[in-house]
């Protein structure tokens, strides 16, 4: 008889998005004539940069002809893209990461996923709370994550670690040993980030307690403070503790076009494994590579021209994030992150489920309710800057005027 | 301490094609002059279909402007690709298979590895031999697979199911208590087919002591006899006990454009969870979609021009598989497959590594010894039906001259 992996029954439903469709629907249906303006969903509006769109056409007409058409490629990617990798995110900033210690991949969200694959279930898992809900999911369906406390909304063998106004948004070190610690910076959701000294004192606790730390780098192109790193791997040690996610969906926009990468360094050494080899031999043994075409995409992404391009869609929703930021505050509101980050972070005068339902209906502008991210999201609402430069201004505006 | 997935050290290495590249290298450093044809890898080699391209192409243009631009799409597969696979592969076999039972990924070969996701580790996995090792190493690495025996070449708790030229290649029934089945037909390596029959005997099997198959429909597109049916679900009751894995890959020429698909009927319960809705959980959280280029790609391979054109590409290989076929049946060997399947499986007068060597050196051509496959496929050599014509033509003469 099959037996099934009895962790998906312990998963509470992911109501989140749901939760905000469904009301967002409700409200519309009542209000047909309402202009909503949707600030909810961390997912980018601008087109591919003409440099990406030029390699992937070229890349397109390759597959056109059977003297340059590309059949499997090597599952950890092509060289070119690990080249230029190399060359564009990590020799800028002095750091010596080598090609193969790059895996292409279709997603941040897979890797941050299938990295546990590699680690055993007998592992205690630090997150940050709030925290992106994929992190601690993927770690309960593996069995890491003991039972679901519904009360108390989390799960009894993850460490939570609050980051909130209170401490700075820079969580504190675990109290009791934990194993894998995700960090994020710039954070999903709140926006801020940990700056060079606040991550050497995590690196520094990843290596003296043997962890790893599974940092998350999506939305490093939105840094602009410089004593923000851009990669874990600028604090020294780093290297025999972090394994880091990119990706390019935040970068360049591919959210629809799945390219991502994951930095394992071969000095990543526990219980005498090579961390290296062992998501070496994941990644060839689950996966077959990120499409060739695709590949071209992303490569083009670090050419002059597309570097510009891509520079420029970045400043555009900075543009946005700086309006939503200063508006919220002339709104008299506490305001966090949206300096490095797409997303701002604001604390609600009530709670977040009832102030997400105020704005939707006396502003008609949807957010996302910050208690959808973990117990100590409640009391936030994040705001996404990828919207339109117009309608976020107006959205701004209206809820200015809505709090007056 | 971070402690890691202690079943990756028992895996013994992935030594096949590595192995074979290092003997191809050495002999090729030796005669610089031997014009070899490689007949061993199952990579294709045609370009894509001109409707996948112009497809393509369209979609490539879509992602440069931003009224039409496309972010996140669902992780199941946009509805314009799961209707036409609805369409296009089941409907036509009277198969009922809804939208909803249908996910998109990218490859059957990441889909094979992850379904294990939703299972429990105590379950008895058994798989035909030879096999393809994704089946087994996916599961050793999970830790289903328990120890692996060195001078077996097995592992010591996966059921291994001899199919060879002494069972006409179709598996005997267990002998003891199994719950996942993998079944790959047109198979990997052999190239043989279960006809409906002898299907039918194992969905009954499965559907009496609730296991469930997972059924790898990958060479599909090269069935050409009648009785071999084109989905599992044309056979009764297969809705309540297979997954079922098809690929663009071998369909479609699109090894190095990655689009695949798993079909996981809302019918298939055990233990009271709909494996439907487990999937569904795992392919959302875990992996955030196909990209949307790729995907009007593999719907150009459904429509007329784009069917017509694919079927002119998948006849071109058969014609080499035939070719391959009686050309190895004229040197005296005894010759298996090619009918329905892009592979040709073949016993060899000594040991299969022996055979190989002597195929390399003697008539410079490139196969891939079945030992590599499993305990079982010694004996046996595979040669693939993906290359040029002329220089398959010209392979088979060499062998039929070594041979006289």
């Amino acid at each position: 008889m099959a037996k099934v992996n009895e962790n998906y029954a312990k998963l509470p439903g992911s109501y989140l998005f749901a939760e905000i469709a469904r009301r967002v629907a409700a409200y519309s249906a009542e209000h047909p004539e309402a202009k909503l303006i949707k600030l909810g969903i961390g997912d980018v509006t601008r087109p591919l940069a003409p440099a990406v769109i030029e390699a992937m056409h070229k890349a397109v007409d390759e597959m056109a002809h059977k003297e340059t058409f590309r059949g499997y490629g090597p599952e950890q990617g092509y060289d070119f893209l690990r080249q230029a990798i190399v060359k564009g995110d990590f020799a800028p900033y002095g750091v010596n990461i080598a090609e193969d210690e790059i895996f292409v991949s279709d997603g941040a969200k897979s890797d941050c996923g299938n990295i546990g694959d590699i680690f055993s279930t007998h592992n205690v898992v630090a997150v940050c709370d709030p925290v992106y809900p994929v992190y601690v999911d993927t770690n309960a369906m593996a069995g890491r994550a003991g039972e679901y406390l519904t009360d108390e909304e989390r799960w009894s063998n993850i460490y939570y670690m609050p980051t909130t106004a209170e401490n700075g948004f820079v969580p504190e070190l675990p109290k009791t040993p934990v194993d894998l610690i995700y960090l994020c910076s710039p954070n999903n959701p709140t926006g801020t980030t940990l700056n060079r000294d606040q991550l050497k004192v995590w690196v520094d606790y990843a290596n003296e307690h043997d962890a790893v730390i599974l940092f998350d780098a999506a939305y490093e192109a939105f840094i602009t403070e410089p004593d923000v790193p851009h990669t874990i791997y600028e604090i020294p040690g780093a290297e025999t503790c972090a394994i880091e996610f990119h990706s390019f969906s935040k970068t360049a926009g591919f959210t629809g076009n799945r390219c991502a990468y994951t930095v394992v360094p071969k000095a990543l050494v526990r219980q005498g494994q090579s961390l290296n080899a062992m998501w070496n031999r994941r990644h060839t043994t689950k996966f077959n590579g990120v499409p060739y075409v695709v590949q071209r995409g992303a490569e083009a992404v670090y050419s002059e021209e597309g570097r510009n391009q891509v520079r420029e869609t970045i400043a555009f929703y900075q543009e946005n994030a700086r309006v939503i930021r200063e508006g919220l505050k002339e709104a008299g509101l506490e305001v966090y992150g949206g300096v490095n980050s797409p997303y701002v972070w604001f604390k609600t005068p009530t709670d977040s489920w009832s102030f997400f339902d105020r704005l939707l209906k006396e502003a008609n502008v949807v957010t996302t309710p910050g208690a959808g991210f973990g117990p100590s999201g409640e009391g936030y609402i994040r705001v996404t800057a990828f919207g339109d430069a117009e309608a976020t201004k107006e959205a701004v505006k209206r809820i200015i005027e809505l709090l007056k």
